[in-house]
């Protein structure tokens, strides 16, 4: 697990895959608008854990021209995802596998049908990090990432060597990682944080401190939480109340943080209104919970959603 | 009931008192900050049912300098309701009876505290209609009204001869009138459009034709309305279900519309979310129902007048 290829290189990608390379990865980068500027001047990464530059990184704007590298990480916005399987099987070894980067529900499942299922693992990333500029992250906070292997049957498949293997390679590049024995529950214990925060700061026209520091918001963020929550266990992925008393302290000890959906919303990109909303509505619903909050908020965000991209 | 006082010469109370002015009624306008132009230019009216100017008109500043008279219309915002008990004690003729031309609840309550119970009568306005600017009232649709007269007690009083009378009144300035047995269920039903309607239009940022264009919007709109009805019966006020039906057709057959609450909002006014929202979620609170996306289009009101008033 020497080589990373990254699809997306942006606050996330970006972040990740600059600190792997300094901690000696082989790292390829590609980008797309951002390309001849990253070409030129590589990556300027503003973290409170260090501000660092990386002047020279190979970095790409067509799959064709990569390497094929160990591990993929697809760290795209969940609205590109169309185009991974012109991308994904260019750049991987046959013994490859994909990291999915990415916020929300139900890409594992695409990414299983356009490589071998069990070589496609989920991350989350818990962290607070903007593109301010081509090439040029701000990191602000936290960073720390969750890790789970992807299972196309019922069961999760546990904590498996490989997932060992990718964890010890981001800790490597001092990323504290969570080994995860169950990725769909990881991923709904995510949203619990994703769903109401992404939510309604594009709807309220806000930041997470200034909803935090309102008295009705606050309430509301926690019946949201409360909401995903049992979503989550009607789809057989409970977890322990207490996580959502965790996430509004996570929030609290935040600074002033736009969200990657307000950020998205205000430069007129489309939002990951269904990764992060639409799905998870939809398995929730299979299971027979349907989350009124949710699907107001869904509905709130498909309507500002249109009228921005019209 | 020859003379009308006017408390507040907005977009509803200047309409009907230039309306009730037309039809020979004895009238007298309350006026704060666009005093001054109206005693100089008087009342314009622009109306779907033919455009009128009142030149001259009885307008006053300060309700000491106002005759007493037999019927009070009470036509403010909501949020100034506190300067009632200052007002109406001035300009009530002893046998004179309140009109409370405002939507929401719980002002009827407030208002029997300051003149005798059995004088206190609720008016819900079915009508689009916006004050464009000082004494100048652009009528845009509708017009019709409902009447019921307030019960301190648990039973509604019916269809009494007064509410006749009053109704008598303003068939003659050509307002089509509804009598209503029971105005707390009147009051009920007006919300199923003032709830969707003005609080989404504040927080999508939008108006009544693109919410109802919006496939998502569409259903959710319904869904409140739905809310607003279980409400209602919780509270022993139940309706027929299709109205919720007929409140749709008629907001598709509106041209489109900016409700009170969003122009309050883009004048940077204070919203009525206390009489719309606040009072009638506690109202069905206290006869046991949760009204989850309602309240959680307060929280967001809530919010956003907060952060506008700042």
């Amino acid at each position: 697990m020497k080589s990373f290829a990254i699809i997306g290189t942006g606050a996330v990608g970006g972040l990740y895959g600059a600190w792997l390379v300094r901690a000696g990865f082989d790292v390829h980068f590609l980008a797309r608008s951002d390309y001849h500027h990253i070409k030129s001047n590589g990556l300027q990464i503003d973290s409170k854990n260090g501000d660092f530059r990386l002047s020279h990184i190979n970095v790409y704007d067509t799959p064709q021209t990569m390497p094929k590298c160990d591990v993929v990480i697809v760290s795209l916005k969940t609205t590109s995802n169309n185009i991974l399987a012109d991308i994904i099987p260019h750049i991987i070894k046959d013994n490859g596998i994909v990291l999915v980067m990415q916020n929300g529900m139900g890409f594992e499942e695409q990414i299983a049908k356009i490589v071998a299922p069990h070589t496609v693992f989920g991350v989350l990333c818990f962290v607070c990090s903007n593109k301010i500029g081509p090439g040029y992250i701000h990191h602000l906070d936290f960073g720390h990432i969750s890790i789970g292997q992807y299972s196309s049957g019922a069961k999760p498949l546990g904590i498996t060597e490989q997932l060992k293997e990718i964890g010890k390679a981001f800790s490597q590049a001092n990323v504290r990682v969570t080994l995860e024995p169950d990725l769909k529950t990881a991923r709904w214990k995510k949203l619990v944080w994703n769903i109401p925060y992404n939510g309604l700061s594009v709807v309220l026209n806000t930041t997470t401190d200034l909803l935090m520091q309102n008295t009705y918001c606050r309430e509301l963020v926690k019946k949201i939480m409360q909401e995903v929550l049992s979503g989550a266990i009607a789809c057989g992925c409970g977890f322990e109340e207490s996580f959502i008393e965790k996430m509004m302290v996570y929030t609290d000890s935040m600074p002033p943080y736009k969200t990657s959906m307000k950020i998205d919303f205000d430069q007129k990109r489309p939002m990951e209104v269904e990764s992060i909303f639409g799905t998870p509505l939809t398995v929730a619903k299979n299971a027979g919970a349907t989350l009124p909050l949710i699907s107001m908020l869904y509905c709130q965000l498909k309507f500002l959603d249109e009228s921005n991209m019209a």
